[in-house]
């Protein structure tokens, strides 16, 4: 997607594959998301370590994104030293990152299941090319998301004019979504922000409530960001004020994206889906989960088995702003030594989801199991 | 309730009613609780005109101390000019000055009553004392509450130590609340707070989770620091993570205060009220508004008729903290010009509270028409 009008993916590596050998020093390139909204900024990474770090900080952050960048960071451990032991103990490090997110386990099984079986001398060249594929895999997922997730907002507004509550020239849909999975959070185009972009760009009037996204403000930092830049008309409001426009019926349709998806449809994604879910219930208002196969965890049935990431109070303690000079800080808003709990995901049972739009299809959560498990 | 050891109220007179005449200049003093959790200062209000200020402003807040503050605001609107037509345009003015609160209208209705029927010389005298009587009886309501809200958390631990999910020597409940209905935002001991309070002093072990309640934050900057000055343990948390902590069964009961309850028992309160109710359901939580009786709005059965204030967006814009130099300043967290919808308060339906915590006793929704009128 575009960033001051010009095309940017979420990560890149910074050589071409002709180029490469082992010669090369390759780098991977990332947007450092923590300076967002208020600074673009490019990270050059270098090493396997700067990766899990810039996972760990959420420098990247989003499970298809934390997927890629961990292919990436095998590409680097195996540039480094391409040895099974070597690729071994990067993989368990890269996996030990962020424990939630089952895209990394993926990505990084993936590079190194092809690695161990790759002659060592083509271990770098083969390392860097999957890495890639994983990238543009990504990019085709979500572009095939925003196709299925385009029907069904098509769907809806057919359903709205035929029951009259809006005329055909006056179509609109109000879309709200919760954290990132914007194109910020993948490679490109985005999960729950698939539908949305492929529905402005077919000309729908579609405007989207953005959750600010407690702790981290990935709503109010990185959604609305995104959204501004392509144009995407949006409102921020604080997590609470869901429920109250679902009430209102100014809510037509809830899209979030997924860490993790169970077999049986239960949906574990930031902390606070589980309730806009539960109003999106009680407001007949429909609730999706936009997600790549890949996110969904074919081992795991309940999702009451997830283990849930605790991270560090001073994500509720420190917000990070503007001042009024323009200067970007950090500011303690509770009092001193107060305690802190900080769940970083929680878990939407199966029976609040309307609908999990893959690259597949739609399938409800009944019907999950008829997917293709790739 | 203490604060560095000091007793204090939020509100006070800085005469005494014995040396006041219509010469005397009187006073208004109150915590500016903008200020709070970073700085502990008072205000001298001086005119009904900075009364409605600091109601609008939000340096008094809170149901029951916005009306002992209108009520004070009638007292200085009457030391200025005691006649009906400055009392009456006075009295509109304060009414105006925030919607939704019940209890503002209840008791400028009240000064205004009682002043327009007393002799034009002695309506400063009694406006005087007639606010300190509004004030005195809240405080009488609160710990009433208390005394009512305490049987229910000696209720719900024996019922714990029973089914024997506890032993008796490590009985201790975990009670949710949201936005601060603390002493706070009262002239003391608070509504929710009042039963925590309560118990605590009776030596059960009480946990509050605080939930940060954005925007404003007044969980995380004023419930937070009530609870700590009095020494209740607690763990401040997004205001997201309520439902999971349910899911979790770490939550044994929910106490909110309400700006207004109806007839009915819809509940208008802080918005994200209606998303913890939806949880508790969820999760058979007990879930309990604690408000003294004039706090329910008797001409209005549906709470979908109450009108919602739509608030600065700069409360979702903007964020005040501490720098690390210990600086108090306001940080910008969402990108330039991003539009943003504020609603401040939400209708939690009937349906989903299991009991009105009053100063005459506990009641269902159904029940509440058994209560005295007053």
């Amino acid at each position: 997607m575009n960033v001051n009008q010009q095309p940017y993916r979420t990560i890149w590596a910074n050589a071409t594959l002709q180029n490469l050998n082992h010669e090369n020093f390759n780098q991977v390139c990332v947007i450092d998301q923590t300076q967002l909204p208020h600074k673009f900024e490019i990270v050059a990474i270098s090493n396997v370590t700067q990766m899990i770090q810039a996972i760990k900080t959420m420098q990247v952050r989003g499970a298809p994104l934390i997927g890629a960048a961990a292919a990436y960071g095998m590409a680097l451990a195996t540039q480094h030293d391409a040895n099974d032991a070597h690729l071994i103990t990067a993989a368990n490090l890269l996996i030990q990152s962020r424990p939630t997110a089952v895209n990394l386990q993926w990505a990084v099984s993936r590079m190194q299941n092809l690695l161990i079986n790759t002659p060592l001398d083509q271990r770098n060249f083969a390392a860097w090319r999957e890495a890639a594929i994983i990238c543009d895999e990504d990019v085709a997922l979500n572009f095939a998301i925003g196709a299925h997730g385009l029907s069904l907002i098509e769907a809806k507004i057919r359903t709205q004019i035929q029951s009259q509550t809006q005329a055909l020239n006056k179509a609109s849909i109000n879309i709200l979504t919760h954290c990132n999975a914007g194109w910020l959070a993948t490679v490109d185009v985005g999960t729950a922000l698939a539908p949305i972009y492929a529905a402005h760009d077919a000309g729908i009037s579609v405007h989207v409530w953005v959750g600010e996204t407690r702790p981290r403000n990935q709503g109010a930092s990185l959604t609305a960001w995104e959204l501004a830049q392509h144009g995407v008309p949006h409102t921020v409001i604080s997590d609470n004020a869901g429920g109250h426009l679902m009430q209102q019926g100014k809510v037509d349709m809830v899209i979030v994206g997924a860490d993790r998806v169970t077999a049986d449809g239960d949906v574990c994604n930031k902390i606070g889906t589980y309730l806009k879910a539960l109003a999106a219930f009680d407001n007949h208002v429909p609730f999706y989960a936009a997600v790549p196969s890949p996110t969904i965890d074919w081992a795991m049935s309940n999702g009451k088995a997830i283990e849930i990431e605790e991270r560090s109070g001073d994500e509720v303690r420190l917000m990070q702003g503007k001042l009024a000079n323009g200067e970007i800080t950090e500011i303690n808003i509770l009092p001193v030594n107060t305690k802190v709990a900080n769940p970083a995901f929680d878990v939407t049972p199966a029976r609040l989801v309307t609908g999990i739009i893959t690259e597949q299809g739609v399938y409800t959560p009944a019907n999950l199991k008829h997917m293709i498990k790739n």
